[in-house]
């Protein structure tokens, strides 16, 4: 059986992983611990524990238990101190707090919803995102980096502190991958906190498993403004150090005038400027409206990737491996 | 297999439970719906959602789970919005508005414990606990009334509000049974609270089960002061309208001078006024500080029943059926 890591967080991830559950693969997802905002940063800052949020979503992504199991995990509590808290969240951190250990709570709720797969924090430390512009404004924690409309006009660094070592599981993961699916997702919220901690990217240049980047489908306004396939490409490459991909996957589909319109203050969509052989353009969207993307997580955007689209593209990789 | 019966809430009642678990019974415990302190309290006022602190607690007892799934469930939050939570409260309480019914919820928390028998909360209505005092004082809420020191001094009304209709699952429960066992516990707050749902006291008299009561270790100052057996045997009686029991369990054991002192202030021993055949008196203290009762639940009372002498004695009952 083929073994396929996927790496990113937040709600990309969830399409791929959501997706490749279906098939006959060996799955890994490898996620990013740098979420601090909403009921994940509450979280952090009352109880010290490591950050929920994307790990729980990768491990509802891939849960095999009964619908109303996963929307008791996906349930946010609504009025005083427990509003905004997602109750898998808080059985992530009751259990870290009762077993003393992330993985562990991470590897319980996987019992829990009998997910098919492993969901892999990429590290095991407490660590905080954090941007310099250029103006040298300092951004804190991923939440204001994720809210910030000044990045498109440069930054100077972009790291985590203190500067974590990998959860070693991550790393014998990615070395003993069949094939690497980075993204889609935040470039600096999501993908590029997990190349920054320490051994990543070694790894991803080590391994013999074939890498995929799927590149996003939206620009996100003040961040990433007007970039093209290339200026996400380029970005990867430079926090890896080499440029590893076997193949890049854009999407060839265009929205409705009506959904761009719609779409606009937050961004614009990612031209496609790569038409090498490595580069797969495929029609990524689906129908919009369709009654199998009718999940919450999903639902939140209007633009995003139809999971069984993008899935496609990654098996006919897969199959050829 | 014998079915039994056993009513209350609170400490008591998860002592008695955690006995029988662990015999050849059918068991079913009808938990009061009264509570409203606490992690509950703020549940319910934040949230809406039924009281689930008294039927966490017989969950516990009668689960046949891991280790860790009963820690994860006794789990309080120790900072922030989230302090003072049970995370069984909060997984009661998410599943009640996930799945629309608090009794759906218990039999969830039912599965994932795993547990022996039944858990059935005797109302499924909202319900205020209220008492008025001789002196007309109006104590509001469970909470209110067990802190209250001035009980004792006489009162003239305790009633649910607005008056309840039973569940139907505990009235069949109660007829179907071949013994019930009411107690120990808070008399007003646990005991009482149950006998006032509407149908619980008619089918008390009704059911061609066995009754035992099990009285008491202790009086509760201000409330229960210098009660005797027959004070709380009678109180039972007044509320369920006909003297019904066939058994009443008393403790014949004389803890230390030393404990007893120690436990002045919350109360002193209840002494054995009746001594007619029906009555039961047996060492039901145990030895103190046995490995056995290191529960937590268990351990904040200083003299208290052990699980099993009170089992021991419930079982022989169970046995001349």
């Amino acid at each position: 059986m083929k073994k396929i890591v996927v790496m990113g967080g937040g709600t990309g991830n969830f399409v791929v992983l959501r997706g490749l559950k279906n098939f006959d693969v060996e799955l890994s997802a490898i996620v990013s611990m740098a979420d601090d905002g909403g009921s994940t940063g509450v979280l952090r800052d009352d109880l010290g524990v490591l950050p929920p949020g994307d790990v729980r979503q990768c491990l509802v992504a891939l849960s095999n238990s009964s619908r109303l199991m996963r929307n008791l995990i996906n349930y946010r509590f609504e009025n005083g101190g427990l509003g905004g808290h997602s109750f898998g969240n808080l059985l992530l951190s009751a259990l870290e707090k009762v077993t003393g250990s992330f993985e562990k709570a991470v590897e319980e709720v996987g019992k829990i919803l009998v997910i098919k797969g492993k969901v892999i924090p990429v590290t095991t430390h407490q660590v905080r995102l954090k941007m310099i512009l250029s103006d040298r404004t300092v951004l804190e924690g991923e939440k204001e980096i994720y809210l910030s409309d000044r990045i498109d006009r440069g930054y100077s660094s972009l790291f985590l502190e203190p500067y974590p070592k990998c959860n070693p599981h991550a790393i014998s993961e990615i070395m003993n991958a069949d094939l690497v699916v980075i993204g889609p997702g935040g470039l600096y919220t999501s993908i590029i906190p997990i190349l920054l901690v320490e051994g990543v990217s070694q790894a991803l240049r080590e391994t013999q498993a074939k890498k995929v980047h799927i590149s996003n489908l939206m620009n996100r306004s003040g961040q990433t403004t007007g970039f093209k396939v290339s200026d996400y490409h380029k970005t990867l490459v430079r926090h890896i150090g080499d440029d590893i991909f076997d193949h890049i996957i854009v999407n060839s589909q265009t929205p409705s005038e009506e959904l761009i319109a719609k779409y606009a203050e937050e961004g614009t969509l990612v031209e496609n400027d790569m038409h090498c052989s490595r580069v797969i353009s495929a029609p990524l969207l689906g129908e919009f409206g369709m009654k199998g993307q009718s999940d919450v997580l999903i639902r939140r955007n209007l633009i995003r990737h139809h999971s069984k689209q993008v899935t496609k593209e990654i098996m006919k990789i897969v199959d050829y491996l």
